[in-house]
Parts: C-alpha cells; sequence; structure tokens
C-alpha cells in the first residue's frame, strides 16, 4: 500500500505525478530531453541505460517499464532487453554502449565512483563529451525516478501486457504528451 | 579535472548545466517548485534536507551551496545547518522536521528503506501528505543532484565566501533567475 493516498488506478510514477502535478512537469520535461531529445545515442540505447540503472535499484516498476520503452523502439527485442540487465557484457549492443553502461553502473553507486579511466575507456570506442555527459545525467536521474517511485511505496502491478502496451505507447509519443493525457483524465475526476 | 570539458570558471553544477542548457531547465524548474515552489515546509527547513541527503552522499559542492542557502533562509545560522549535518536529532528543529528527515535519510539508502512506521511517525508529529511526497522526492533528487555533479568530476572549490554569496543571492532570487544569468553569459561568450 501506498505510504500515502495516491490515485488507486495509476501504478508506479504515474500515481505519484498525479498527486503532485507541480513537481510532475519537470520530471516529465527533464525525462523526455534526456530519453527522446536530440542526441547521437538512440532512444532505445538511451533506454537501455535507463533500465539497467532501474534494475541496480531493483525498482521493479521502473526497471519493466523502461524495459518496454527500450524493446519497443528495439524492434521489440525483449531478449536483449532482458540480457543487457543480467550480463551487458555480453548483450548484443555495441562496446560504445558497454563502456557507457559501466559509467552508470558506477554513478548507481555514487557519482565519485566514476573514474578517469572509465571515462577514457568510452572515449577510446568513440563516445563524446555530450554521450558521456547523458550517461551520467540518465544514470543519476533513474537513481531519483527509483526512490521516488519506491519510496512513497507506490503500486507495482505485476501484468506484463500492460508495460508493453504503455511501452509502445510512449515510445511512439513521448512521456510529456502521454502524461498530458493522464494528468488531465484525472485532474477532471 | 572535470572528466569532460566544462567551463572552468563555473564551478560544481554551474558548469553542468551551461554545457548542457537542454538538460539545465528542466533541472533548475525541479529545484525550484521542490525548494522554494509554495509549501508548508519554509524553504528554510526543504534546504536543510537538501543539505542533509547532500550530506549523506559526501558531495561537497552541492551541501555546501545547500548548506548556505539554508542558512540565508534561517536568519544566517550557520551553526544550525552545521548541525543538522553532525546529528539533527539534538538541532533545534521541529519534531516534525526530524521525522521528515529520518525518512529522507532513508529514501538517500534506496526507496525501499522508508517504512510505513517511517511515514505514521512523521504523521504524529504533523507532517502532511505533500510534506512526506516532497520529502521523499527532495532527497530522491539530490542523490541525482550529487551524483550529476560528482559523476562528472566538477570543480568544487573550497571558497565559504563564494558559496556564502551565491546562497544570499539563490535564497532571495531564486534558482531559475540565477541560472538564467550565468546560462546567459556563457552562451554569449
Amino acid at each position: 500500500m501506498p505510504h500515502i493516498p495516491l490515485p488507486e488506478d495509476l501504478p508506479g510514477i504515474r500515481g505519484a505525478m498525479a498527486f503532485r502535478p507541480e513537481t510532475a512537469k519537470p520530471l516529465n520535461e527533464l525525462v523526455e530531453v534526456l530519453l527522446r531529445g536530440t542526441s547521437t545515442l538512440s532512444p532505445g540505447e538511451r533506454e537501455l541505460i535507463a533500465t539497467y540503472v532501474s534494475s541496480l535499484n531493483d525498482c521493479y516498476y521502473c526497471q519493466t517499464i523502461h524495459g518496454a520503452i527500450a524493446a519497443a523502439n528495439l524492434n521489440d527485442d525483449e531478449e536483449l532487453v532482458k540480457r543487457v540487465k543480467q550480463d551487458f557484457l555480453h548483450a548484443d549492443i555495441s562496446d560504445k554502449l558497454k563502456a557507457l553502461m559501466v559509467i552508470a553502473g558506477k554513478v548507481q553507486k555514487g557519482g565519485k565512483s566514476v573514474t578517469a579511466k572509465d571515462v577514457a575507456y568510452a572515449r577510446q570506442f568513440g563516445a563524446t563529451d555530450i554521450e558521456i555527459h547523458d550517461t551520467v545525467l540518465i544514470a543519476a536521474a533513474f537513481c531519483m525516478y527509483n526512490r521516488y517511485v519506491d519510496g512513497l511505496g507506490t503500486t507495482q502491478p505485476c501484468d506484463e501486457a500492460m508495460y508493453r502496451e504503455r511501452g509502445k505507447r510512449v515510445a511512439r509519443d513521448g512521456y510529456v504528451t502521454v502524461s498530458t493525457e493522464y494528468l488531465a483524465a484525472h485532474a477532471t475526476r
């Protein structure tokens, strides 16, 4: 049961956002620009970083919804998403993305864990300054989203079909659009 | 030395924000609404929560600048800020804020650490649902800001006067206004 009265029909972060639309706005804008804004990392790659960090933080809702969004962006390859969470070094992703995943994993432990060596290693595989910046911020941001979702004790249904359907919608329409819909629907009730 | 080339004259998160203004915008809007938006917790109380979490994450820049903003909001009481970081249970703050600090400290460890008992304890001292929500999100957000600042290896000068001066300005003018100024100044160079 959530620690505060969140709307029952909105699981995970959606309930928290409907409860407090003032903070939902910048939270949605941040994830939109980070995961879907202009970047040399594809949306699928960035969603894989978000999914991996959420799995390290053991946040069921976030790793499942972002895993579903990642798959929707990667030709529905759900097996790849599972592999990245379990053992990214042997997953079918680029060496550059593997090196960025190492940085993301360090950020999850704490910012000071990232070393000059980690960054040089990523550069060796072609990672740019902006890609390194965005990897650090995506990993840091999911350390926030995960704690927000779990810290409020949000409901997190085990309903694979629901996550798959939402994943496809977010991959198609984006965070701001999808959230505007359910926040408006909730506000008028 | 920063892991990526950040503007040398802008320490901490300011350099990272000037490097990537697209993400700076929602990051500033989030901290503005969380720490300075309408709330039954005073800006000083919310800055104390941010300072405490940043000290738990051992982020020198964030705990020093938010400590300075907290002090500027609390009649320049720098001793109170130090006490909260070292031993908040015996600091001169309300029992409600102490109970919210307990929740914030749990969120810093991980969202699942927050228990129904922690929340009931805060309610016993009058904490409202929104205050509990905001405490969880402030603590979660600083787990992001701290990782962002340290994960990029930003410069963090030990210059008490600089933090004190910036703290007073942010307390007076707010995050969005102050950041708009230095982001614009940097963009035109």
